[in-house]
């Protein structure tokens, strides 16, 4: 059922499911669904029709159709088993209620019987915490299949003048799944509202943070274009991208008439035209919400295909060149100038400076200053096969390293996706001791972390599901985490928190311990605060910047994703709420750490205290 | 590297590699290796060769080749590290092993900074207990290569009349696994011996226990055929062909010249050659070494999966329909037999006694006794729609159940693996209520379970491994698994161990406790007991009956898979030495569960007291 098309061709693959809730034959409606090309079949197991004929003594017995009319392969590929619509859990009424339970006990055994992949449940009323009690029962025994909780984007009480209540639906899927322990099995299938209806930007935001399995289309949506084929009005089209970098699936509801083969195409053909392929989205392919645990590049030796990530990325380095390009340019002493690369790996920046003494035809004395022996080792290869005697190949710590003479300018890359927590300030401080004074350039010169408030339930479930055998939970949700964030909430913009100056000739020595706290705006809707997302912003030199904050992200640069710092649980945060934030950077002889805690809308215990759960190690 | 050729043809998929100590130019190797067909290499990583000729006052800094002359993808894809062979960190003088640990290290570094997929280390002399304990340290850090250890199938000591002492080469690989607690990264990699050493049937068994990678292939070997192409003499294939059922990779020696291509060739060809592609092979595929948990079906629903894989035997439903055939032969009364199918499930048995029937043209009543609801409502609708009111259907346990008339034959089909250990004696005993007394008939009328001991350091590492978060891993190793064993080796014939009959009418009531202590032969080879394993025959009726036993195996069944009893740890055994197991099956008022414990030759703690690991639920 979860397959789509594939092809090398760029755009993403579409699966598309059609809705047909008692078919007099599964088969047939199967095989007449694939002609239309469909995916898989969204249907009622038990409904009351297909029993309404049947005669003899063994018809108490029947519960839904026999499970042979399809194989066990095709009942777990290809149908979405949709709960009778009649069970209602929640009726105040204790014999509807119980009848409800006794009838959905019965049809999630004969979900879990047939193996389909997913049920669908209808959410309906503000009030499911006794249905959200049966499935929350089958989670926790491990039944095998996915819950798909179907609601409306937009509730109708929202724009019938008829009814008192507004009703945000959003509130029915929060309450179900909260009750549900925010179990990773739970997803929503969204019904797309018509046109009159779409709902603003920050509501469509809300939802994509959401665990979102399935947009609901009404065939009746389709407008007609001047080929006489369906197509989606652009509103539509819209909120479609926007989930699409969810990997949503599509159920199309054939309330009308007509060609039904049109609509998978037509869906295929959103699948090419609506896929956002610039560079970043092929870079990170594959790596959505896949959590990493940050480098410790101080205490161990990076492998090579971590190097060869970071060289993939042009626009970072290009930019480092145009740096050190500006910072040369300046050069007017007779003597050449002295650039240390400072942590040198396999060479990259030692090539941008090479290219710049190139290009402004001034001779350039460089020094490659490199501890892992490994990389060192590519190096000499590097010295000896191209760069030649230009390039002086040291393999040091720049921390430790008797420098012969001193650097002019100073280039590392040592920032991490927070800026300072691969320890920068503390190696650059080491290495400036061989910076000429008053004069010396560091490149970068400045870099600031900033943060912001986030909502993903995912990342949460990413390191609840996947802690190491070696971690508790405990301090699994107290570890940060570099992810690129695919489903995910951002909840205010991201504020800057610590900044860091080099060279610092601070009279006391660099002090590289920080505190603030940061107060968001109050927050428009209700949400569900998970964690803290950080980036930075640097000034290499000059006018020459980079940043993965998203309000100022250098375009087309890839080589950072945002770091997630964790919150032991997801806390509720109500429409109007402000969240404020205290973060501390601390350090010993042995390690650099963080601590974060949430001080409002409420108090929560502070995280990582002395850096028990992650620190970064200085040796 | 892993990556063979692909297709739907029946044949083994073949990944060759080719050993080339110190190609000059990595890259151009492996261009002409894959020209040849080969999927990856095996070469030194830090050969002296690499410096020998280089010059400058870097040389010093070379470790081996630049990283650059591959990807990273290459790297970890087509690379199999060989460990310098000077390295010697056992040796007595303690300079020499010093330097030997000191280049050790530099060098498992550079394979974890290169990314390679495994290193490669011989093992030569029986000593190996130092450089076991580097290893070990690696893998507790988890370095992200496997590690494969060569040596000779046959240790040349074997033949040589200069050499005193014979050794065996699975010793040194014995030692060195278990020094490395037998992680499961730690494979072994044969070197196949020339046609006049090859070594007896039995050690071949012993090998084809272990966790082998790979096996080495002197081009030598290869004889001209008449066509003037290589081809491997029978003696090789026979091993080959032993092997293939373990995935393993081939890596071919040139030390003669030739046409390269051809060895590729030949053995693809011998994938297809070779492969057995019989009922079970094609059942099997996947599920080798794959771990499941036995069958709850009194206290759990099957699901409509479980019915329909045990449906596509056709053997077994045959054999069946032979022993009711042979059944309703001898009857001879007037009135119609009932015949009560009791755990009727989806019906197959029910089929197969209306089968009968028409082809013996009589009357039959027959009754279909099932508790499951989801089954029951496959068996209405087969009722109504194909079987019609000759079948009787039930909703019932049989165990409880109040019987209208009483049955002349009882058919059932509820043994597990282990004969007993779906309760099928509880069951039973509980339905012969309503068998006509004396001349009423149980098919099956007999079954006994059979034990042997095992070898699968596999299975072990897989419980070990994929331990469940719900149990403990001591639990784990007393739970019993059924399991389709593929890298492993049964250490003696198995014996008959428990024996039930139907009806039984003994005179206190059915007693299903059972105990009975079991001695092997004396093991003619060094081996590791992990476990016991364990089969069943049965008797349907008169001489039908089926087998699981290796020894008696109903030929292209493929419905039970053995059932393997760990022990908590791998026991040493040594040539020579007699192997005793005592067994137990007991119960109480809501369980049946099993004991054991190893008696000799050593005394070992008794596994699952109290059924506390594992038990079946009467409920």
């Amino acid at each position: 059922m979860l397959e789509g098309e594939q092809s090398n061709e760029k755009r993403k693959r579409i699966s598309c499911g059609l809705y047909d809730s008692c078919p007099v034959s599964l088969k047939t409606a199967i095989q007449s669904a694939f002609e239309y090309g469909f995916h898989f079949i969204v249907t009622q197991l038990s409904h009351p029709s297909y029993i309404q004929d049947l005669k003899g003594p063994y018809v108490p017995y029947i519960i839904g159709r026999s499970d042979r009319v399809l194989t066990g392969n095709e009942w777990n590929r290809l149908i979405v088993g949709e709960l009778s619509t009649s069970i209602d859990v929640d009726n105040e009424d204790a014999v509807v209620s119980k009848t409800s339970k006794q009838k959905l006990e019965q049809e999630l055994g004969f979900a879990s019987h047939l193996g389909v992949p997913a049920i669908l449940i209808h959410l309906t009323k503000p009030k499911n915490v006794q249905l959200s009690r049966v499935i929350n029962d089958k989670l926790v025994s491990n039944f095998s299949y996915a819950v798909w909780v179907q609601i409306p984007m937009v509730h109708e009480s929202q724009y019938k003048s008829t009814t008192d209540i507004k009703y945000d639906s959003w509130n029915f899927w929060n309450d179900f799944r909260i009750h549900c322990d925010y179990d990773k099995r739970v997803g929503v299938v969204l019904e797309l509202p018509d046109v009159q209806h779409v709902p603003p930007c920050d509501e469509i935001d809300r939802w994509v943070g959401e665990p979102v399995k399935a947009l609901v289309i009404q065939a009746s949506y389709f407008l007609t274009n001047q080929y006489g084929k369906p197509v989606l009005p652009k509103v539509h089209q819209e909120i479609i991208k926007r989930f699409m970098a969810l990997d949503v699936q599509y159920i199309i509801h054939l309330d009308v008439e007509g060609d039904y083969s049109f609509y998978v195409k037509y869906m295929t053909y959103l699948g090419k035209k609506l896929y956002c392929c610039d560079t970043m989205a092929e870079f990170v392919q594959g790596c959505e919400d896949y959590l990493q645990n940050p480098l410790q590049p101080l205490s161990e030796h990076l492998e090579m295909n971590v190097y060869e990530v970071f060289e993939k990325d042009r626009v970072k380095y290009d930019t480092y060149q145009k740096a050190v390009h500006k910072a040369l340019e300046l050069w007017t002493e007779k003597r050449p100038p002295v650039v240390m690369v400072v942590g040198a790996g396999r060479g990259p920046l030692v090539q941008a400076v090479l290219n710049v003494s190139r290009i402004l035809d001034i001779e350039v004395k460089v020094y490659a200053v490199e501890k892992n022996p490994y990389a060192v080792n590519t190096l000499a290869h590097r010295v000896m096969s191209e760069w030649g005697l230009q390039v002086t190949l040291v393999k040091e710590d720049m921390r430790t390293w008797q420098a012969p003479e001193s650097a002019d300018i100073l280039v590392s890359e040592l920032l991490g996706s927070f800026g300072d927590n691969e320890l920068s300030p503390e190696c650059l401080d080491g290495a400036q001791r061989f910076l000429t004074p008053k004069t010396g350039i560091s490149i970068p010169c400045q870099y600031t972390s900033f943060l912001a408030p986030l909502q993903s339930l995912k990342i949460y479930n990413e390191i609840r599901n996947g802690r190491l055998p070696d971690k508790t939970l405990k301090q699994c949700l107290e570890t940060p985490y570099v992810v690129h964030l695919a489903n995910y909430q951002q909840l205010a913009p991201a504020q800057p928190l610590f900044t860091f100056d080099h060279p610092n000739y601070s009279e006391d020595g660099p002090d590289n311990t920080r505190y603030k706290s940061l107060k968001f705006p109050p927050v428009a809707k209700s949400c569900v605060l998970t964690a803290f997302v950080g980036f930075f912003e640097t000034n290499l030199f000059d006018d020459v910047t980079l940043s993965t904050n998203p309000k100022t992200h250098t375009p087309d640069m890839v080589s950072w994703f945002p770091i997630v710092f964790p919150l032991a649980a997801p806390v509720q945060i109500h429409a109007g709420e402000i969240i404020t934030v205290s973060f501390w950077r601390d350090e010993n002889v042995e390690k650099v750490w963080y601590e974060w805690c949430l001080e409002s809308p409420y108090k929560l215990p502070i995280m990582n205290p002395n850096g028990r759960s992650y620190f970064l190690k200085k040796h």
